[in-house]
């Protein structure tokens, strides 16, 4: 259990900048995110593609915005002491800072009787807070599945290219199945990786069609790997799972030509780009209106005491969805906050340009 | 008469993004400033100073920042073309924008009857629009000068050192009035102009104590000025105004010592900052409160139709005077106007990362 001032869920663009605002009023604050890193849609789904309307930022891609983001944070942002990592951090990819936890989903959020909030994430581990922000963009990016029984809990479906060291595939069969970027990309470092002791000594792609939706050189370069029957390509719709004692054997896969055929593996490794799902969070008690967390414009609280809803994920009159009303949104929830969490001290607005106060706690006084 | 869609009062930081907004959503927009810059108080009042919390933007300057908001305008600004500058523009500071209009008070806000809004410089310069943003932070910034009767319609009393050229002060007595960085570098500037035409025959720097409040390196410069003999440094406060036919002949002062002494002079330059002054917003017929416009959170406008107010000007629950927030709130305002300009035709929200008519309207196309 960790006591901490705020949490926030969600390491997106408008959670890091929520962690900025609650540091600048002196709360700290710990990030929880589902995603292996921080940077959440912007990072994961267009961290090449230019972003021209954040204000100040004439063009940027949203790598480079989640860096920006990171390095305004940073005074706020503790660095991770590998040797003293929190024990139920473990196995969870690894975060450069000790208040972001990346690789958790957080499941459950109550309230304790002393109106503290009690955060609880999918890894087990906890923290309690005063306040939580909830800075979930369009929910928690999971990866995209196959709909099909019997996956859900298999020990040798996997999402993601084990990291080196981990998980050795050589001597083994994989199965890579997708045909967009990801699973090309897949493809393409497990044929080519430099340690023989990763490689797999078969290696199929199954996508539903002969044609694949990727970047054209590494669509190139995948072909050529298929030409030179480095990686067996396999066209079918898997429609059916073999499994013993949760591990698969086999897919079944319906061919275009209509024929059933049987894939037999060691490994699968489901690369079909993520999905955002609300998930946990319709089930806390905050009132929610298509979907999306209602909230008050003034305080960006939603109808739970302390629990504010930022960016993406809330709804009010007039509510756009683009990365700087996020920004509006987290800095009002976070003045709001501070006012709540300090009743009866005064509430002067400071400015970064001339407080001596906010230019300590920035660590540029 | 100039004809528009939108007419932006105030190019500070919120005003400059309100016309990139605009621009975004196809609105082309004139800007009208008071200042003889773009900038706002960013440009006027903290040029140098550094400004840590704007979102992505971890650390720049007032003068930087509207640099950045420029450049990232760049696409909606239309480059002046010095031949056929509007008439009613001549003797205004140049601008190197047609559409950004500076060194001009909006002085009246009218409705015709067709529903569009004339708007009206000090200048006599008039546009048509159908809709109007009121950017105009604290108000409009104008030189503090010196409460006393005689001063306001003198034609010999100035605010800003002379542009090369103009009104040349040699063989004539020069009374600099102030005592920081804008007073001191007004009598460097004058006393060692290149051109001796410009310069005066005599320079008097008149402040009410001898100690001043200005960088060192200033201070130090006019300290050596005053030791030379090549500036007086008369101590006193300004207690009367002698003038005849609108020409100030003379100050009376009373000295430390309380001795009033008479000062004859030719011409008074008043540098004694800027302050910013709500003038004839207050007479435009909008809702205030407490001296702000209040306004609707889901649309930023005012109780006046298609007149908009964001920025430090506006007011509505939980108002917080940053930047970051009246970014927002022009976006807010310009997707408001442009669903109010556009009844009956969709308005999805377009993402400039993705949507082709965004990229080509930008220019990136």
């Amino acid at each position: 259990m960790t006591d901490t001032d705020a949490v926030v869920i969600g390491a997106g663009p408008v959670g890091l900048f929520q962690v900025f605002q609650l540091g600048l009023l002196g709360l700290r604050a710990h990030v929880i995110d589902v995603l292996p890193e921080s940077g959440g849609q912007c990072a994961a789904l267009y961290p090449d593609k230019p972003i021209y309307d954040v204000p100040g930022v004439p063009r940027c891609t949203g790598r480079e915005l989640t860096r920006l983001l990171l390095t305004q944070a940073q005074p706020f942002l503790q660095p991770a002491d590998s040797t003293s990592a929190d024990a139920a951090d473990r196995g969870a990819p690894s975060s450069p800072y000790a208040n972001v936890h990346l690789g958790q989903q957080v499941s459950e959020l109550a309230r304790a009787e002393d109106g503290h909030w009690l955060v609880t994430s999918d890894r087990g581990q906890q923290w309690r807070a005063r306040a939580v922000f909830v800075a979930a963009g369009a929910g928690a990016f999971v990866p995209r599945s196959l709909n099909l029984p019997g996956l859900q809990d298999a020990v040798n479906v996997h999402f993601h290219v084990p990291e080196a060291g981990a998980l050795p595939w050589s001597g083994q069969h994989v199965v890579v199945v997708g045909g967009g970027d990801e699973a090309l990309s897949a493809v393409l470092s497990l044929a080519e990786d430099s340690d023989p002791a990763r490689r797999p000594a078969r290696l199929t792609l199954l996508h539903r069609r002969d044609v694949f939706q990727a970047e054209p050189d590494l669509d190139a370069a995948v072909r050529a790997l298929i030409a030179q029957g480095r990686v067996a390509l396999c066209v079918g719709m898997p429609t059916e799972v073999h499994a013993t004692d949760a591990v698969v054997q086999a897919l079944t896969l319906l061919t275009p030509e209509e024929a059933a055929v049987r894939l037999a593996l060691d490994h699968v490794l489901i690369r079909q780009g993520m999905s955002p799902k609300l998930g946990p969070l319709t089930s806390w008690g905050m009132a929610l209106e298509r979907k999306q967390v209602a909230v008050n414009t003034a305080t960006f609280e939603t109808s739970l005491p302390q629990v504010y809803a930022v960016g993406d994920i809330n709804t009010y009159p007039g509510k756009k969805r683009l990365l700087l009303c996020g920004f509006h949104e987290a800095t009002m929830a976070a003045h709001a906050a501070s006012a709540a969490l300090n009743p009866g001290s005064p509430q002067h607005l400071l400015y970064t340009t001339t407080s001596p106060l906010l230019r300590e706690r920035l660590g540029v006084a």
